[in-house]
């Protein structure tokens, strides 16, 4: 176990209509002139931007409204907000939505504060010094921004996405009813779910810097998520596969399955290759494309743990590590061919992919080498593995 | 999963020399009059007292000690903490032990602000409404305090031990360095253990409203205290295990393995009864000694999980759900046989134990029927289970 320090101290008000008590929990934590920022429809459609206002106009708080934030939400948006946040005296701020809407929070969050260009944070130019309180209404189960310190923003100008990790951005609280995420597509709970294991994947396997007790969260969190997964996926009003997948984002990535290891995310730094120089690839639909490959190429260097996760996710029999390792990879894609997600290149519309390109821009990344201690992920590897994923 | 809150928002500083970081970290969370809580001498003797005195000398924070705290502390002293922090203007509380000494510090720390008798929050006569903010250098893996509510604070006068619950309580840093545990004897090692898998098994069965997410978190922290407690039982200086235990009683008992399910604790119950009775008799050693009669008694009711535990912590091999689960209740009795803590009433140094008086005072504790559904553990249960334990 590696040296550490940890925090992660989000409140979670999680259950039945808990968005009810918005007006109730802004007031606990002193939220008196919110800036709401919301995606792009949905929550207007679904009454729930509605519901908000109305129960903060009750306890008579403030509130100005950001709307407009996509997916690999632009910083465009963000500086629009830090703007609206200065000229209104914004003291807090509400994001209703997933990973795009609390990221676009967090920069703002910190952007306030700060008199440069706000995506100096992301390039890591700058360090957030201070930021405003957060707080989440959460209706995806995806990201586990809900409960971070990371913020993944995009800057088309120099077509860079690019992420800042600080515990200032981490949300004060988070509001997480299952009941909300009823409504989420097939293909969105498919590449949620994916989100979900890979953050927590990313941080299972990780050099010699093992945590027993993390990993132990680790293969607990992944078994109970792909069983979720199995119900949500079909019955997608199952409220108890709706709550373990909504709880599962937020302690896949809130660090806990990573409290004292070396903390590297090798197959998120191919994704951001991939995602970058094909835009129209989705952040979960390239990791289920590239984790799989990723898998295959460093099976010998880590067997062992490839199959106690075989065991203990899939309850895969066998004694031979390296073929129960072997097996949970074939699992894992079989499990991925269920959720209806991604598997190839021809499954994310992309043909001909520029192999080249693809390691070139991999390869300007600044953490590649993290994992694995015996074979980094260099160039050559990193080619390897782009070359492994499966054409169609 | 039912509804519910949670928050756990104490940041860890873990690993070697950590507590020479203590100056840094009290400013960090500005503390600027410290109220220092220790208990009877060793920290005195290992020279870790002198190293904060000086740590906070050296960035000009006071301090006023309060020592003497003791096994099952009593709550005059937690008054007399109270007077002092008064009368100094205390801004802060910094606990140097294991779970005494810091519930002693949240009996204080909430005290502060309250101008009636302080056991009126173990009472619940009172709820704490403000409470000083609390650090932690934890010197010993078991109570759990560090990190949770709780605050479980002994009255002589009235012969009551009584806890109460308060997130205002929870500690807002915990400095946690294995090594400082190195000095953990045998015996309180052992103690340690079971009182860390008893807040981890008492959570997990639970009724009807499970969560799968915290009972896959409960297995793989079973799993690896139990593999941590085989080493550090023999090997004091064990970095790793020591490791593993520490993290493990600040996972145990911070609600981590509880957040979504009813909450109750019977066999806590029962020992507290028992406790109560005999003074002289350990909260660990009490625990180890009630729990196997307790499970025997409820294992046709819960035969499914404990069959689970056995499954994930002991490997146990087996179709038959209540064999497997019968022979997860052996295994654990021979774990605890290893480890060396108490299985009989002659262990604990009892004889002819009133069966009859143990009864009636479980009886006056308020929470009894929270376990199990099909079957309450009412007066009649709790004798029943008081009867199994073996006399020696």
């Amino acid at each position: 176990m590696i040296d550490f320090n940890f925090v992660s101290p989000t409140k979670i008000f999680f259950g039945r209509e808990k968005e009810k008590q918005i007006g109730d929990i802004c007031e606990e934590f002193s939220f008196k002139n919110v800036l709401v920022v919301i995606g792009k429809s949905s929550v207007k459609k679904s009454g729930l931007l509605d519901l908000v206002f109305s129960k903060l106009k009750e306890k008579k708080i403030q509130y100005t409204l950001l709307e407009g934030v996509r997916p690999n939400p632009e910083i465009s948006l963000c500086k629009k907000g830090i703007e609206i946040a200065r000229e209104n005296n914004i003291d807090s701020i509400l994001a209703i939505g997933g990973g795009s809407v609390i990221d676009t929070a967090k920069n703002i969050a910190a952007g306030v504060y700060y008199d440069g260009d706000s995506f100096d944070f992301n390039t890591h130019k700058f360090s957030p010094t201070r930021a405003l309180p957060i707080g989440v209404i959460l209706t995806i189960a995806a990201a586990g921004s809900e409960l971070s310190n990371s913020c993944v923003i995009q800057n088309d100008s120099i077509n860079c996405k690019s992420g800042f990790n600080s515990d200032l951005v981490r949300p004060v609280f988070a509001v997480e009813n299952p009941e909300l995420t009823y409504s989420v597509d097939k293909y969105q709970t498919g590449v949620g779910i994916v989100d979900i294991m890979m953050h927590t994947l990313e941080r299972y396997l990780q050099d010699s810097s093992d945590n027993e007790l993390a990993d132990g969260f680790a293969e607990g969190l992944l078994k109970v998520v792909v069983k979720a997964g199995y119900v949500a996926i079909n019955k997608p009003n199952d409220y108890e596969a709706r709550a373990t997948l909504m709880l599962g984002s937020s302690y896949s990535h809130n660090g806990l399955t990573s409290i004292g290891k070396r903390f590297g995310m090798p197959v998120h730094q191919l994704e951001h290759a991939l995602s970058g120089v094909y835009p129209n690839v989705s952040h979960g639909a390239g990791l289920a494309v590239l984790y799989p490959a990723w898998a295959k190429y460093y099976l010998v260097y880590d067997f062992k743990k490839f199959a106690t996760l075989g065991r203990r996710v899939f309850d895969i029999v066998g004694e031979d590590d390296l073929e129960v390792g072997r097996k949970f990879i074939e699992e894992l894609e079989n499990y991925f061919r269920y959720l209806g997600v991604p598997l190839t290149y021809k499954d994310l519309g992309l043909s001909n992919v520029d192999i080249e390109l693809l390691t070139n821009v991999f390869s300007q990344g600044k953490t590649r080498e993290v994992y694995h201690r015996e074979k980094p992920m260099n160039y050559e590897v990193a080619k390897e593995i782009f070359k492994m994923v499966k054409e169609g």
